[in-house]
């Protein structure tokens, strides 16, 4: 593109570097921050830089937090001897919003991948295998993506900590609420055969 | 959205102010910025404020520009009696992208358009005829899009101006290059068949 202006095109450029953004979007985002107020602009870049230098991430659980410990694991109310793994705090966000999950949460900050070279080490493993080390912990729920990166890391935590007396499980696999048979793939649907339910248990929701 | 952070929220509110940005694209994008390095974070956020804060537009033709007259305006090879009127700096790009025009521009920075409260005055409608009136201008091409908008700021355009000694003309409506019949909406082909053009002038593009 030929732009009229070197400010321009270097805005444009550093928009363009999100994930999903082309250069048309990019351009349409920057032309629509310089129609509004220059205080908004500075609020806004503002908001970036701070989140980027002070954000804090939790001692305990690895997920996002404005204090050293967060508040979910630093709640009275929330049950420490159960622990959820997850990938990252989109996840914690999902399954916080179906308030149907009391424990606490054990944030990854990825999944083993080696094909983007992801590999156990940059991942939170062994403060994981730490804090089933201290005993408190009766139940570890693994609620990673049902894709092969998410399996692999199932595969290689599970072999990590099976010698401790915990019971682990995984999130439930199968049809979605509203979900209609014909659309549905075929592992899915012959899974969900083989793993069904008795239907009295399927009630309790 | 229950956010574990004040920082990630206030990031997460400004992105999702951007057109066509919600909630879950903006906290995508958060995300992905704080996985990058402080250094770029802070690059991109310099790049935007420095747009908003230090950015021109050209004295003749409202361009976004670098310097108080832009380079279109200041070059010698373009031929100042020829203005092409478009809406905003993209068109000026996007014909620029064609190679087919050698005149100047003439940037609106909008079009009219009562539903969005925007008039004439809001429009640079005034320094247009203020160029005109300095009887260099043989040619007014009005290449706005082909919108009610568009169409009303035309008409009115074409009142202001139709007084002096220019002549005016638009760019030409039809079916684009590559484009099947079947597929052209009824009031484009009938037009296009209206204003049909001699063969021989379809062959000179």
């Amino acid at each position: 593109m030929n732009f009229s202006s070197k400010l321009l095109e270097d805005a444009v450029a550093e928009f363009a570097k999100l994930p999903g953004v082309g250069q048309k979007t990019a351009l349409r985002l920057v032309l629509h921050l310089l129609n509004r107020d220059k205080e908004e602009v500075n609020q806004f870049s503002k908001a970036i830089t701070k989140l980027r230098n002070e954000i804090q991430y939790c001692k305990v659980c690895h997920n996002i937090a404005d204090q050293p410990v967060c508040e979910i694991c630093s709640s009275p109310r929330r049950d420490k001897s159960l622990i959820c793994v997850v990938e990252d705090t989109r996840d914690v966000m999902a399954i916080e919003n179906t308030n149907q999950y009391n424990g606490v949460y054990h944030v990854l900050g990825g999944l083993i991948s080696p094909m983007d070279g992801v590999g156990p080490s940059d991942l939170e493993v062994d403060t994981l295998v730490e804090r089933l080390a201290g005993n408190e912990v009766k139940e570890i729920i693994f609620a990673l993506s049902a894709t092969m990166e998410g399996d692999t890391t199932i595969f290689y935590l599970n072999k990590k900590i099976k010698h401790f007396a915990v019971s682990i499980s995984t999130i439930a696999r199968g049809i979605a609420f509203g979900g209609e048979l014909e659309y549905v793939d075929e592992i899915t649907l012959g899974r969900s055969i083989a793993t069904r339910v008795p239907y009295e248990n399927s009630l309790t929701r």
